[in-house]
């Protein structure tokens, strides 16, 4: 079954030929964002972790990490349990995030290099749409704090990609690696080790960024911005580069948790928060605020203490199980979201849709939009609309979840733990019973297999794979 | 390093001869417990779980198990998520809580039986203290509602033991099997393969108990006692039968839980315990009840679906590793209790100490108690007092704790799932920064090993096994 990754192979092989599908949605003809403003547009804030574990909140059942700004969000908010990211790394996560399609779509994800590094010549093309782009025109103030990582060339940038203001590390903290010994260098981790810039706007204003400030500062950026921009309708994109190794954290917190080095950045990031949720309240903005906190992808495992946990999910960060793609997620909007758990799906690219929605946009009808308006759950109007998810490692379909059920094509451990291994006929597990993906039930529910492979088909069939952009990179002189 | 299980040869082995212990104290002689009354006694309720995993409930980081009331509970009181039991067993797990000491001291461990089975001829032994006799002479009503397991024969029932009324089933609810087949049996469960008895006191007066209604009932006759006795001092220990497989739950709940069955059964304890708590509001008497909600060990793993899950936690039921005995605990006692999350360690022998501190009663002196006053920490007066815990499997001491060290001279994995391996030196895990116990810090910690193994050098030179009771059999005619 290894053709079945091939999409035209396993068309065929599927006979899907003689599906009777209808009209995609895509083929509705480009139609231009038109502008229109409702009365009070609500601000949003996303608040995007980086290699964030689903079990590294104590609202999600932490030991030893205290998360109690975010526990008390939650509480205040909806704690989502069955929230997915687009892949399980950081370049195709964000991509999805921001353009509410899957990143095969834009071509932001590769089997050949796995996210953008500092010597890549690709980026987010330019004929897709953000939420940032899609909100300029209904008068949104928009900021991206933190880390990007869809590009680093100058048209890549966020400035070129609806923000108007950008303050961030452009790509991974562990890249451009100038020192330090092998795995030691992330033991005991100095800031010179990475030479990684940080940029205002277009401009690189301090290299090697100072990176044990570096949680502190984006929170400083974020309050400062919310501040500023008050009295008009914004939208602030705050994507923390930690917990990623190499783990920084700024004296305040340093040798604080419980959980160690680890504990304290995910307790600096937790009290950042606070402060962001503060500084709203404060500015007379909380009922009027979209809060949602959430991460790019599960814990980097390999890194031993150094990564995070997914709780009782399999796995973490780089694969297909749900530790490497689902994440503790929680939406805040004080007196309008219902408070309370939420087990419905959801996933990152569906947030790109609610606040299209919410903000009076129109959601682009030129181009598959794979982003659901999740409202009517925020509001307690009804259930999640989103009731399949694809995951993807790379530019190949893995797995597909609908309902409680998924089935997994292919099965990889995290990087550089195991082979990739077909699956003929897929595993398939219920994770409503069996969140931890132990119990493999294929034998007894051939038809659910065989639903959700029509899905899988469906999928395929409209699929339009973006240019690769990933493998492109800088000509050497 | 076989020979470090048994007592004498490790004693030898350590030195330990030559080590100035403090006298310890149970030396003290035996003291007659003095009836001393306080003002306005405090009540006190214990709901025990069977099998329920540490990541069984919502306020645990469950996905799809739904725990309302329980986490209502939690935030508004404190989420212990460091607390231990006795053993990772039944029977020795509940001697321990009853009694504050290690089973290994009133011999409710073995290393021929696990537990007490229906051909069992032993029980709790007359001379151990438990909480109830310690609290019937300050004016307490005293009641056991549901699991016993401490013995059935006469001498030994609840009634014998402190407690004014019983209603239960005196053992383990997948015991007197006398149907279905194999593991099937447990995958469709039917009443009548397990003819267990439901007493009232020391009479049986249902057989095979309905355990469909047990919760239920179990649930009813706890808030039944509530109400009776508010107008003076109680001990309420309501022990359910559930989630031990076979798993029985009431109509209402049936088919409910996005979790299947094993979440179905957990929702309607939850359900009970809002109506606990909702009757003890209503009867006036919510500040002035400790309630505390807890589980006797972790899950039982290889009933897979039906077998719950350790959340981050390693293995499960029967083993030493955490995931063994390490439980979802949650401390409420609304205007007196400290709300927040506690992560010092406790156990459930401190119950013991704790409840009979706050009832005014005293601790016994003639005799080693191995609980400590956890009140301090209640009260937000203190860190808690335990800083070591020792971890028992069967007769045999397989670990230890000291601080966040934990240090494993033998490790086995859950029931029939691998055999014993001795580990010399110890396998050392720092539990705060590794709650699941992944990654070995011995080689670089001989120190902190050395201290550990004196701690176990120091509680094994005062160590008093008990006479086995597990072993003892009823004689067939």
């Amino acid at each position: 079954m290894r053709s079945i990754m091939d999409r035209r192979n396993f068309l065929k092989a599927m006979g899907a030929g003689t599906l009777a599908l209808a009209a995609p949605g895509c083929m509705d003809g480009a139609g231009p964002l038109t502008g229109r403003r409702t009365r009070k547009q609500p601000n949003f804030v996303i608040i995007f972790c980086d290699d964030l574990g689903y079990g590294d909140l104590g609202c999600f059942g932490h030991p030893t990490i205290r998360t109690p700004n975010l526990d008390k969000m939650a509480a205040e908010g909806q704690r989502w349990t069955n929230f997915y990211v687009g892949a399980s790394v950081c370049t195709p996560s964000r991509a999805a995030l921001l353009t509410g399609r899957l990143p095969i779509r834009s071509g932001m994800c590769s089997d050949r290099r796995r996210v953008l590094f500092p010597d890549s010549a690709g980026g987010l093309p330019q004929d897709e749409i953000t939420i940032p782009e899609a909100l300029r025109p209904q008068g949104y103030a928009t900021a991206c704090i933190g880390k990007w990582h869809l590009g680093h060339l100058p048209q890549y940038l966020p400035t070129n990609n609806g923000f108007d203001y950008y303050f961030g590390i452009p790509y991974s903290n562990d890249m451009d690696r100038v020192g330090g010994e092998g795995r030691n260098a992330f033991w005991k981790p100095k800031i010179e080790y990475w030479n990684v810039p940080l940029m205002r706007n277009e401009h690189i204003i301090e290299r090697p960024a100072n990176q044990n400030t570096i949680t502190k500062r984006y929170t400083e950026e974020a309050v400062r911005f919310i501040i500023k921009n008050r009295h008009r309708p914004f939208f602030l994109y705050l994507a923390h580069n930690l917990p990623h190794v190499p783990l920084f954290v700024s004296d305040k917190f340093r040798d604080k948790s419980l959980r160690g080095l680890y504990g304290d950045v995910v307790e600096e990031i937790d009290s950042g928060v606070g402060l962001i949720l503060k500084a709203l309240r404060r500015a007379g903005l909380a009922d009027n605020t979209f809060v949602v906190f959430t991460s790019d992808n599960g814990p980097w495992l390999t890194f031993n203490e150094h990564g995070g946990s997914a709780g009782l999910l399999r796995e973490g960060k780089g694969c297909t199980f749900e530790g490497g793609m689902r994440e503790p997620t929680i939406f805040w909007w004080p007196r309008k979201i219902k408070p309370g758990l939420v087990s419905d799906m959801g996933a990152t690219m569906d947030l790109f849709t609610t606040i299209l929605t919410l903000a009076g946009a129109e959601v682009p009808s030129d181009r598959v939009i794979d982003g659901l308006d999740l409202s009517p759950v925020m509001f307690g109007a009804g259930p999640s609309p989103r009731e399949v998810m694809f995951y993807y490692r790379g530019a190949q379909l893995y797995a597909a979840r609908k309902g409680p059920y998924k089935a997994h094509l292919i099965t990889k451990p995290a990087y550089g733990k195991g082979k990739a291994v077909h699956h003929d006929p897929p595993l398939l597990y219920h994770l409503g019973h069996d969140p931890s993906e132990k119990h493999d039930i294929s034998e007894q529910n051939p038809e659910i297999i065989a639903d959700i492979l029509q899905e899988i088909v469906r999928h395929l069939e409209k699929l339009e794979p973006g240019e690769d952009q990933l493998a492109k990179r800088i000509k050497k002189a």
